[in-house]
C-alpha cells in the first residue's frame, strides 16, 4: 500500500468545490447509466475521490434511485470507509453510506484512482454466471480494448476476475484489495462479482465512465457470441 | 382480510392534493415505462392509493396511451373497484375504469400497499409462457433480488406465481387475493399472468417502480439464460 | 370497392387545417418510430387521410429522413395515388411521392381507414423471412392482441399475410387490395412484405400507431421464442 | 487516383463556414450514434470534406467522447492525413488527429465522397468475427439495401469486405485504397475491420449517416438470423 494517509493541510474551499463538481458529475452519470439499463432498481454505487491525502470520497448513499439522484444523495467517506462531516450525527434523515462503500475505498486507495463506478448489467450478470466457477475470463483481440487506460493495441489480453458474491463486504474488500496489489497476476481495469455486477475505475470520472462503456460493449459481444455458440451458461 | 373498510372522516383537500400528486407521478411513470417498451399499445394499468380508509385508488382509465397520459386519463375507484366521484354519471366522454381495476383493488386492500403497477414486457411474456404450465418459477441468488422490499441477501428465493390468462377478471381477482393471503405459501412481491403481463406493488409509487425494474432486469437475465441454454419455450 | 370517389364540395380551410394537423402528427410519429429503430435509413412511409370524398391522403415524400421530417416533406395524393395540388408542376425541388404511395392508397380506400403506417423493423424482417414461403402466419393467445381494433379477448387468432417483395408496386397493390376485400379469408389488421416491412392502419393516426406497437411487440415475442427454440429461419 | 490535389484559390470564408457547419453536423451525429451504442468508449471517428481541392477534411480528434463532442474536438487534415492550420504548433493542449485519420483520407480522396463515418457496433463486431476468415460476406434480397446510394432494387448483392485488424494504419489504408479502386471487384458502400468496426461514406454527412443506419440494421438482421440458426461464430 503506497497511499499517503497522513492528513495534510488541504484548503477547504477547493475541496468543497471539488465535492460539488463530483456530485454534479455523478448525478449526470446516474441519469446516463440508468437510461442504459446498467443502474436500475436503485442498484449501483458511484464515487469520486475529492481529497487524496487524507483520502476522502464522495459516494452515492445507500438505496438511491440512480436515474434521479439529488444533490444530497451522497455521503463523504474516509480511508476506512466511514462517513465524515456531519454524517455521524444521530439523525435518521441523513443519507447513509452503502455497505459497498468499502469496496470503493479499497480501490480508491490506489493513488492513480480518481473515480470508482459499480454497475449492474444483464450481460455482465450472465458472464459472471457463466465464468463464475472458473473465477474469471479473458477478453482479447478486440479494438475496443484500447479504450482501457494504457492499452495500445487490440492484441491485448484483459483478465476479468470474478469474485463470489457475498453480503460480507469487509471480507470481499480484503480479497479485492489483495488482488489489486498481487503483482504475480496481470494488472486489471475492473472485475465482476458473481451474479451481482461490475466494478471499474479511472483516473477521473470520465475515464471510469469510459471503462464502464468498454466493458459493457465487450460483455455484450462476448455474451452474444457464447449464446450463439450454445455455450452461455452451459457447464464451462 | 385485515383492511379497515369503514369510512372515516378524512379531510377533503389533502386527499385531492394526494390525487394530483398521484396523477403527476403516474403520468411520469407512464412516459418512463413506455420508453422502456413495457407499456406500449395502450397496455398496462397503474394505480396509487389516495385514501386508505375508506380505500380509494387513482387508476389509469381504460385504453389510454401510457406514453402520453393526460391529467384526466384517470379514474378514482373504491374498495369494490367501482368508480367514485362524478364518474357514475351517464356521460360517454368520461374516462372509464379498466376491467383490470379489480386486480389493483385486491392488491391495494393489503394495508402496506400504496401503489400497484401492471406492465407488459417481452421477457415477462416469454417467461410466463415458458413456466406457465408449472404455474410459476423461482428466482434466486442474484444481488438484484435485494431491490425487492425486505430482501437482505442475494441468497433469497423469490417465487413468481403465474396465473392463467382470462377475460374473467373477477374470477382472476379472487384467485389472486387468495394467493396473496395464503400463508402456507411463500410471500411474494409480484406475479405474472400467462402471455399477458406483470403485477407488482410497493408501499408507494417509488417502491412499486423499483419492483418493476427489478423484475424486468431479472426476467431478462433469466430469459436470456434459458434461451442460450436452448430451453426457453421448449417443454419444461 | 365501396368508397365514394365522386368529388364533393368540401370546405377548403378545414381540409387545409386537417393537413397541417396530419403533418404535425406524422412528423412526431417519425421521430418516435425512428428512435425505436423502426424507420431508419429513410425507410418507411406514413399517411393520413385528409379528405374522404374525394379521397386525399397526406403521405411522406420519397426518401426523407423519418427522424427529422420537415413540414414540406409530404405530398398530397388522390384516389389513384397521383399527387394533387401544385405537385405536378415541372419543378425538380418539389418533394415527390414514394412509389409505395399506391399501397397506402389501396388501404385508405377502405372507408374505416384514417391512417396507414409502414415501417421496417428487425423482428418483422426476420419473421417475414421465416414464414415467407408459407405466405403468412398466425399469432394467438396473447393479451396484447387486444390492442388490435375490435379484438376483445386474447383467445383471438390474428392472421398476418406475407406478400413477396417486388419493385412492381402496382402489381403488389392489386394483390393487397384483393386480399383486403377477400371475404373468404379472415379479416386482418396488417400484413408483412417479405424482407421488407410491415403495413398496418387504423381509423386515425393514434390507432395506426397503436397497431404498429402491438405488431412490433408480438413480432419480438414470437421472434425470440422461435430463435430460442432453434427454429427461426430454419426450414419451416 | 483521379482526385485533383493541386491547390486552388478557394475563398477563405465559405471554407470556414463549411467547417463550422461540418463541426455542428458531426457533433450532432456523435450524440446520435452514441445514444444508439455505436460510438461508446470514445471509439469511432467521423469526418466531413470541407475542401475538395486541395483536399481538406474536418476530422474528430483522437480520444474524444463522441456523445459530448465540443466545438474544438476536431482537427483539419490534408490529402496526406497531416493536420493543417495551427495544429502543427508545439503545444500539448491542441487536439491531435487520430491514427485512423489516414483511412478517412484514402476514402475521401474519391471525388464523390463528402463524408466518412466509422463506428463500432456489437453486431458489426460479431459479423466481422464470423466472416473474418472468409474476408467478407454478401447481403442480398433485403428492401433496406435500397438505402445504399444508387441501389434501386432489393435484388442487389452488396459485398462487405472485411480487413484484418492492425495497428499499422498506413498499411491498412493502402489495402483499403487498393480495394476501393479495384475495378475487378464489385463496388462497395462500406467495409468492416475485423473485431473493430465499420467504415462507410456518402456524398454528404446525411448520406453517410443513412449508410450507417442501413448497415447497422442489416447487420442486426443477419446477425440474429445466423445466431438463431446456430451458425454465428461457429466455423464458417
Amino acid at each position: 500500500m503506497s497511499t499517503d494517509t497522513e492528513p495534510k493541510c488541504s484548503p477547504t474551499h477547493p475541496a468543497l468545490s471539488g465535492s460539488e463538481k463530483a456530485i454534479q458529475g455523478l448525478r449526470e452519470t446516474g441519469q446516463y447509466f440508468f437510461q442504459r439499463g446498467w443502474s436500475v432498481g436503485t442498484s449501483s454505487n458511484y464515487s469520486v475521490v475529492v481529497n487524496r491525502s487524507p483520502l476522502q470520497l464522495m459516494v452515492t448513499a445507500s438505496g438511491m434511485d440512480k436515474g434521479r439522484l439529488k444533490p444530497n444523495d451522497f455521503v463523504r467517506c474516509n480511508y476506512d470507509g466511514n462517513q465524515v462531516d456531519g454524517s455521524n450525527m444521530p439523525t435518521t434523515d441523513q443519507p447513509r453510506s452503502s455497505a459497498e462503500t468499502l469496496l470503493h475505498v479499497v480501490i480508491a486507495r490506489m493513488e492513480e484512482v480518481g473515480s470508482v463506478l459499480h454497475t449492474h448489467s444483464v450481460w455482465g450478470t450472465l458472464l459472471s454466471d457463466h465464468f463464475g466457477a472458473k473465477g474469471g475470463f479473458e477478453i482479447e483481440d478486440y479494438e475496443m480494448l484500447k479504450g482501457l487506460a494504457g492499452v495500445k493495441t487490440h492484441q491485448h489480453v484483459e483478465h476479468v476476475p470474478i469474485f463470489e458474491n457475498t453480503q460480507d463486504i469487509p471480507k470481499l474488500s480484503e480479497k479485492v484489495e489483495k488482488r489489486l496489489h498481487d503483482e504475480s497476476q496481470p494488472p486489471i481495469h475492473g472485475f465482476l462479482i458473481r451474479n451481482h455486477g461490475l466494478y471499474t475505475w479511472g483516473e477521473d470520472l470520465d475515464e471510469a465512465r469510459r471503462h464502464i462503456e468498454i466493458y459493457e460493449f465487450l460483455f455484450e459481444v462476448l455474451g452474444r457470441k457464447l449464446a450463439a455458440q450454445g455455450k452461455l451458461c452451459q457447464s464451462v
